[in-house]
């Protein structure tokens, strides 16, 4: 019988999801104690309709070039374990295609599926390790020091507050210019921005998180505090800003319908926009980071991507010391100046359906901007630049033929 | 009396409009004929206004950096020359401060400015020679094979629709993808996102430009026949789509208010939406570029940077070379593969308020993607990538003291 090894990814990607699988594949592929490693399309859901295929028939050169590649290669999904049925099946495949080890590539969501499957490979003695490997762009994982795709997101961030900022003071006119990024619950992208302001611009003016509560009076007072001395104003938001009844600023867009009855996609940047207009200056541009922010591996830290690639690497090697079921690698910040980090085993219930919050001391006493303790801590993670891999002016991704021909049907291609 | 020089920046920014600005400060520093380089703030408004300062006594090492930074650190205006009046002021001005050589940084607004201050000093036997120097991202310029600006906003753009396809494929849900991107009457950058079809990556899959009229049943037909073989889809449109009756398409959603009683902004493509939610498939994302495209100078063309460079430094070489006023510095395309260009002068009267835009020939037959002969065109000019100067992660751009400090006041800073 051979020991085979199964990787996936789940959730949303990131702009170095791809550097975690690679380090997988590799330490995967280069070990004697594992035979073939597979890759299954669109994680669980791909695993139980048979989507799996041979990863080490790919071009070694190919897989090198993970690491720039955006997106998911291997395909996501975002599904949520909740039948014996479903888990059953997952282990049978695993049984079908001798699966020793399976790792799983996702937040907090796909921590509860590692989580699920390694309680049930315990009780019933299954001979699987399975293991978590952390990733999201939110940063919301709970035990890691930070989690792989932050640092990329935070860079791209960063980098385009900086290019908007020089952008808006062109004219000799007022503006405000608001920028939305992501971040549902947590406001650790947000915060990311205010790294813009360590070059000596003067930006982001102001910042608003999930975690405080969002009031358009007091948005308004700061921005007018902010026009009495510039007239290009910054502003940068997270998506899941609340009012004080916990509904979305957002929300009182997307309940319009449009003429078939759809509803109307409005972000909460577009929402605040008559405010400003009415109450502050009559120029305002929003500008959605959009998926870009989690795709745009062209400006991805190295920082970031070592420690994807790492986290890939070491869990393999985790997996391989003893029954590491149940666990997820995770990154632990040895040293800020200069920063260090190695990767270590955490429990995977400590981080499933978990959220970490951006702490209180991190959001200054406004509740508008950021502190230099979350500035010292942000730091680190967005330096060095990925060397870019580019054809023709354009960036060279990994093409894994597999992924991207592979239909549903009950074989390994 | 002394022979100074003057250079000033117009109309809307580019990624490499300060590479230009680096190209004339250095050519005028080193020449023995030129006194001393000034610059002016806000374009031709800002002279008026005597914000004038001496280039000559910044740091060399933050002039060596304007290469690498984006928005016009000289700042800009919109401001068409209407009255001899303000024609008259201009040309005190250049007396006052002995501007023997002006240039003018600009599209082609700004080279209407440059066509009438020169005619004036041809007629009034003025001593000083006006030239004009192109930038703009939207490549509408007349004579000149194609604008600086538009090669590094046309690898922005190819780079983030390859981002965004990789992105969009994650799931195994069918979606479309719906990317705006300016232009509002040439579309010189939508057809530069189909290079990002150039990887293997079959994306974009539908483009729409401003020369050909809009239809919305097309438009559905179009994406109906794509969505017979595919489940992610990407759509490209300019800003500056119209439909048959000349009305932008995005008017349908600006003709909206708020609460306030102000006009709501509404892109294009927000307002094709319904459309495809009704028609093809119910998800769908809006994406746009934004300011981002014309301000992302960490993703520049090196083959743009260089050529805008060479632009500002030739200008000085042949305001030298004898009475030059009423010329214009463009590039000429020597060879395609490998590619070479020289900066050439050409009248400009012929540019001054003329549109260049995207050739018959070069949009298919079903008004909806390139053809060969465009890829061929566009190919080379996003060629390279510009060197990176960065600190902590993030870009180091140039810090022109008096460019941010200066205040209108009636003297030289």
């Amino acid at each position: 019988m051979s020991n085979n090894c199964l990787v996936a990814q789940s959730g949303g990607p990131t702009p170095v999801i791809n550097a975690s699988l690679q380090g997988v594949i590799e330490a995967g592929i280069d070990n004697k104690n594992i035979d073939k490693v597979y890759g299954a399309r669109f994680g669980i859901k791909g695993l139980m309709d048979d989507m799996i295929f041979d990863l080490t028939k790919e071009d070694k050169k190919e897989i090198k070039l993970l690491k720039n590649t955006p997106g998911s290669i291997l395909g996501s999904c975002r599904y949520k374990l909740s039948s014996d049925e479903d888990i059953k099946k997952i282990f049978e495949k695993f049984n079908k295609y001798n699966i020793k080890y399976f790792f799983y590539i996702g937040g907090n969501d796909s921590m509860d599926t590692v989580d699920k499957l390694s309680k049930y490979a315990k009780k019933n003695n299954k001979d699987v390790v399975i293991m978590g490997i952390p990733k999201t762009i939110d940063n919301d994982l709970m035990v890691t020091d930070h989690s792989p795709g932050f640092g990329s997101a935070a860079k791209y961030i960063a980098t385009s507050v900086i290019e908007t900022t020089l952008d808006s003071r062109v004219y000799q006119r007022k503006n405000v210019h608001i920028i939305e990024v992501m971040g549902r619950h947590a406001g650790w992208l947000a915060a990311a921005s205010a790294l813009a302001g360590e070059t000596g611009l003067n930006t982001p003016d102001l910042i608003y998180f999930p975690e405080i509560t969002f009031s358009t009076d007091k948005f308004i007072k700061d921005l007018k505090e902010v026009a009495k001395t510039k007239d290009n104003i910054i502003v940068v938001i997270s998506e899941g800003i609340k009012d004080e009844n916990g509904e979305y600023i957002s929300a009182s867009d997307s309940s319009k319908h449009d003429q078939f009855g759809h509803k109307q996609m409005g972000g909460a940047a577009k929402a605040l926009v008559p405010y400003i207009k009415e109450y502050v200056y009559d120029r305002v541009k929003v500008i959605e980071f959009n998926v870009l922010q989690r795709a745009a591996n062209h400006i991805a830290s190295k920082t970031d991507v070592d420690e994807a690639f790492r986290c890939g690497l070491k869990a393999v090697e985790y997996a391989l010391l003893g029954d590491n079921t149940g666990s997820a690698v995770v990154i632990k910040r040895v040293s800020n100046n200069p920063y260090k980090s190695k990767i270590e085993l955490a429990k995977v219930q400590d981080i499933a359906n978990k959220e970490s919050k951006l702490p209180k001391d991190y959001i200054n006493k406004e509740g508008n901007h950021v502190t230099k303790k979350a500035l010292d801590y942000l730091r680190p993670l967005i330096s060095g630049q990925l060397e870019s891999k580019s054809e023709n002016g354009l960036p060279r991704y990994a093409n894994l033929k597999a992924a991207v021909t592979l239909k549903p049907k009950n074989k390994i291609y």
